[in-house]
């Protein structure tokens, strides 16, 4: 069943109006007719499930059948930071990272990002990213949108540290080092509704100064197993191996 | 440090001999010099450290340096069974699943596979499968290159079953009534070197009746937590949750 996303929390209300690109997309795309149902997902993680009841021209009303009681969303909040990759590495970052159940993801350059982009070109790759999130978020029934957040300066990462509850940094040192112990220790110590922040280097990998820097922050380093996973690889097997500890009593 | 794969078991010698295509890398791409070391790493899963001792207009010789100490294979061997998904998918899943430590990928045609492959075809596409897998291998620091096969008969599949410790089947409907138990099971039950088999189906996923056939022969179903993963995001989720459980006391 088809999930849309409203940008506003829920309230108890007689009808739901779905104009603009919800109307498009129901009405054009999809063909939805009087009668048919869908998920609406809310801000606050309410989803319901709403009948269309009437169709004009320029708006869709819908009324509320039933509530999703399945949880979607992982008990913690992950946010994965991701030195700005090459390519289109970033896009797919979202769009996997999105289906596994980040909360929010964060762009930032780091020493060894090759990419230079000026804030011009960063708002616009948001807009992109927020975009991908948003269909990723529908396509895999998420409760929420992940966030999307891309940083001109490193610095404004380092700040952001001590929001979170516990601040993790995926090193390829600690796993050569043979590291392997640190990921499930926090989440052991994670509890629900806590905020986890996950950093992760480009290509290059992050500079043993970055480095030196995250951890004065408070972070920890950690590793991700034996092999040598690609900048692209590494969030989203952080993201499963959080899914497995605390949605499949792992 | 670059890795090169021998199509040999180890023996213990003197000198190892590097030709054609690995000579070619070596020299050529890598201007590789004598005295420079790489890992050599053999089909029994031996890896060794070796340095270039002479270089000749057709041959490299290496000598062995030390041995590789750190286990850089899953315990268990897992092998992910994809029903044909559409476009580039096959490719990526193999490269990613290489990364993640799969011993062996098997492409299979589902009943709600779009593309239909010819004996021709598949021969064609297994090879480039095998080239990806190896420089996944490579780039991830594998002992062992994962297998490629792809079938042209579901049947052939179903044959196969018996000759694993287990059988797994992510099943969609499974994770939409809420089953979280039976993927922590499994691997609790498994025991080192011990064959895994999972069962994904194309986007379209596996019908009642194909899920029931594997049933018949001993599979379990599971699901991948509470949100809908695409076919190409499911076999990585397996594969890092393996890793979390076996390799990082998850």
């Amino acid at each position: 069943m088809q999930r849309y996303f409203f940008n506003e929390p829920y309230q108890n209300q007689s009808c739901f109006e779905a104009t603009a690109e919800m109307y498009h997309h129901m009405v054009h795309v999809m063909r939805m007719q009087v009668g048919d149902e869908v998920y609406l997902a809310f801000t606050n993680q309410q989803v319901i499930i709403a009948e269309i009841v009437e169709i004009t021209a320029q708006t869709l009303w819908l009324k509320e059948v039933a509530k999703e009681s399945q949880q979607k969303e992982l008990p913690i909040e992950i946010t994965i930071a991701s030195g700005y990759p090459k390519g289109d590495k970033l896009e797919w970052i979202v769009q996997k990272g999105t289906e596994l159940g980040a909360h929010q993801f964060i762009g930032f350059p780091a020493s060894s990002s090759v990419v230079k982009w000026d804030a011009k070109k960063l708002a616009k790759k948001a807009q992109r990213l927020t975009k991908i999130a948003q269909e990723a978020a529908e396509q895999s029934h998420r409760q929420v949108v992940p966030t999307i957040q891309l940083l001109d300066q490193k610095v404004s990462l380092e700040r952001q540290l001590a929001d979170y509850d516990m601040v993790l940094v995926a090193y390829e040192e600690s796993a050569k080092q043979g590291e392997k112990a640190m990921l499930a220790q926090v989440f052991n110590q994670l509890t629900t509704n806590q905020r986890l922040l996950v950093i992760f280097g480009p290509e290059g990998g992050l500079t043993p100064q970055e480095v030196d820097q995250f951890e004065e922050k408070g972070a920890v380093l950690c590793g991700l197993g034996p092999r040598i996973l690609r900048t692209e690889t590494a969030p989203l097997y952080l993201l499963a191996a959080a899914s497995y500890h605390f949605e499949l009593n792992g």
